[in-house]
């Protein structure tokens, strides 16, 4: 049989007749791959179709397949019939390269990257937290997941794709779906105090990226930010991304102190303050405070970026206004999240920006990623406009006023002589601030409560530079009141090993 | 009465009480106006909350509330019962400024908002295209969406959101959904010839963000990056983005112009290309400007960006394997987008990267917008997994290339005087040049066709330098079969009028 010269150990094929991958497709993965690796050099004849076919136990046209294919991708050389080579055109020198590199394949990872200055500097801008999803004790600003009308959201979720507005589907929209605007505009108007129109919301995804899409349409390379000391460390990396240089401003019980800002920073291109609710120490901004800032962004033709991350929740008193709705200048640009009300993987948040920047910011945002995904989008508003939104929140309202209590009982009960904690009109979390007499770091408390278990945030981590506070933030909102008080046990033991 | 004397006109508040502003918002809002306005004057005494309540017709509870809140917030000063005064404390000058401001806020637009430079340059970086919902023929890109399996999607996305998993909708996963990944590294391995595992995906908002993660994450401002001539239109804008340097290389039937690249920007840091179905000429790169890329890319230590946009519609042959299942070296990134296989605004698309790329990308992209909203992602996968996915793809292919003839038949019989069209094997549009005969410009058409309803992108929009073509970019995937005839006829008249 002179077909048998034909036959090559180079062409072994090795076919997995269980798998998902197509015969044809198998065929062609392992004759190209010996070609790539040299084991099939060019000007090599292949078997015939028909041999191949009887040896590997396949139909004639299974091969033809895959040689179809060799030939089209410019592996293979010559008419089917008048037989087949490895064509000639293959620059040799890169595949005479090819079998020794064959191990990169497999996992030869050790070789740094190339990153981008940017891509490197956010390597380290932002303090990794690796959130282990089990461990619930004490994250901050997670809201609870277990108590949402999932019912509900499924059944307007099933309702808006079983025929969905095609026009919809196809299109969207850069700005976001234009009834979730109108419906964040009627909420924020209503309940946070904004002066707004449903044109000036632009839907995001999520307050990260509305932060990053103003911090890109907005800051120049060398630009100064005004950052609160201490402060949210997301900010940093979009920060870091856009080249701006960060200048942090002292915090104290009115909020940001806009004296210290103008004396260091005087010609700053934007202010990021959280007025409502100072993150993470929750002061709330006074209005002198409130009106210098307008008056300073006013008169340098700053940028005012307020980020009222979790006002919604609020236990004594009333919502604290918005800083928007007292700017009458077009400076203060509102961001907004549903992550605390809702939920944190819904990735939706807002801006709310002065009429002139809504198409600027619209075009910036359409090559950052076009648009936020409509998937939840009409069905966030239809919730909304339902009333479950509201019905939510104020549920929510109160089951953390009572974990809350729970946390301040459990805090005052087992750790009162270590830690000193005030009670918080809002939010979601309480600053414990370690007592100087109990000489302990709240970086080495999270150490030892991530090993234990605990997902605990030091109060040092918030600030850029050096800190002047020593403390815990402990989020209680989205933990069960059993998992607060084991958790807080816990905690206790912790300062009882490291006193 | 002496009470009487507390009226005062400035208070002439005028209650809505149809609005769903509830009554002590309207009346806070109303006198923190007359404050802010400096109707009210610092150190004014307000009326007690007794006489306004009688005045207003609202219960004395309505008024304390609005009153606690102006003191909450600084507005006023003093002890409720022993008189309330506007708060001292407000900067006077400040005040003093507003009244003559306030029209600003009913919308004096005209100031031009003070951009970033990258904000300014993205907007014109992109030439607008405004698509019109109602006008189907011939944008390009957009899959047939009526014909999408909604019934079994909304099942499935009921199924999900009736009872989610919590550790999901808490945290989330930066690199994506890890089952949706999966998913994705299985199809391409097995209808792409990708050579990759999982944790190499990393799922993005689309194809856009994609390409915007990897320049943020890879390219330094002034870097040069290979693109492709003419080539989309909206890589320019994320390079623009990022300062760098864009390269514009010449496309023939086998591809970028390797050759020419090297000649031009031996240096540069990145070349993005279109390998399997070049945007917008539908050329496929040859196998040898394949080695040679990835040779150049390695000598060089540069990255390859490889846009696979549509390669799921092949009607000839088979498709035409992805450059990045050739890569040995970790120089290829890939990237795809599944808003052409399922729906545009699912905004959900991908990258393939080397594994020691994973980590930085992952932690640039935490700053952008953290994570792709989980929203549809486990959907997706249960889609992919269920089958519904494959058959989809197979359905649309044979509806597609059923269009293509029909575009095809149409333009030969009402257009083929002046437009020169070849069949493709693949994609969801077709470049219809204009004869030179017919001496008629792609931009005039397609002026001139958008005010006539249809949307028609001339191919000199998808060159950077001096076009060195002259054609139509004509979509054919989401358009009935007698919406192509009509458009086509349409699209006759306008030659004719042209001409």
């Amino acid at each position: 049989m002179p077909r048998t010269a034909d036959k090559s150990p180079l062409l072994a094929i090795d076919l997995d007749k269980a798998s998902a991958t197509p015969m044809h497709r198998q065929i062609f993965d392992q004759i190209r791959r010996a070609i790539l690796t040299g084991r099939l050099v060019p000007g090599r004849r292949l078997p015939s179709s028909r041999v191949l076919a009887d040896e590997l136990g396949v139909s004639r046209n299974t091969v033809l397949a895959a040689f179809d294919q060799l030939l089209a991708e410019g592996y293979t050389e010559g008419r089917i019939g008048s037989g087949t080579r490895v064509a000639d055109a293959l620059p040799e020198d890169y595949l005479a390269a090819r079998a020794g590199r064959e191990r990169a394949m497999s996992g030869d990872h050790a070789r740094k990257p190339r990153l981008s200055n940017v891509g490197r500097a956010l390597q380290t801008a932002v303090p990794k937290t690796r959130i282990d999803p089990n461990r619930w004790a004490f994250r901050p600003g997670v809201p609870e997941v277990a108590r949402f009308p999932w019912a509900h959201w499924s059944r307007l979720c099933a309702g808006f794709w079983r025929r969905p507005p095609l026009e919809l589907i196809a299109g969207g929209a850069t700005a976001g779906f234009k009834p979730l605007r109108a419906a964040i505009a009627d909420y924020l108007g209503a309940v946070r105090g904004l002066a707004c129109q449903a044109e000036q919301v632009i839907v995001t995804a999520g307050a990260q990226q509305a932060i990053d899409l103003a911090a890109r349409a907005l800051l120049n390379p060398g630009d100064k930010v005004w950052i609160e000391e201490p402060g949210y460390a997301g900010i940093r990396g979009v920060l870091t991304a856009v080249n701006a240089e960060m200048v942090p401003i002292a915090v104290d019980d009115a909020g940001i102190d806009v004296d210290a800002g103008i004396a260091i920073a005087p010609d700053a291109r934007m202010a990021i303050v959280t007025p409502s609710h100072q993150y993470p120490l929750g002061s709330v901004m006074s209005l002198a405070r409130r009106l210098a800032l307008l008056e300073w962004a006013r008169q340098t033709d700053a940028w005012i970026l307020e980020d009222d991350y979790d006002s919604e929740y609020r236990y004594g008193g009333r919502p604290i206004s918005a800083l928007q709705g007292l700017d009458r200048d077009g400076r203060v640009i509102y961001c907004g999240t549903f992550s605390k009300v809702m939920f944190p993987t819904i990735r939706i948040g807002y801006l709310v920006v002065p009429l002139e920047l809504v198409e600027p910011l619209a075009a910036v945002r359409s090559l950052i990623d076009d648009q936020t995904a409509i998937a939840l989008q009409p069905v966030l508003a239809a919730f909304i406009e339902s009333g479950h939104f509201a019905q939510h929140i104020r549920r929510m309202r109160t089951l953390y006023a009572e974990r809350q209590d729970v946390i301040l009982d459990a805090l005052k009960s087992e750790l009162s002589g270590a830690l000193d904690v005030t009670p918080d009109e809002s939010g979601m979390h309480l600053v414990a601030e370690i007592r100087p007499s109990a000489s302990i770091w709240d970086a080495d408390v999270a150490e030892l409560a991530a090993a234990r278990g605990l997902s605990i945030s030091p109060l040092s981590r918030f600030f850029l530079g050096r800190p002047n506070r020593n403390g815990l933030l402990l989020g209680y909102a989205g933990i069960e009141a059993r998992d607060i008080r084991t958790g807080v046990k816990k905690l206790a033991r912790i300062f009882d090993d490291l006193d």
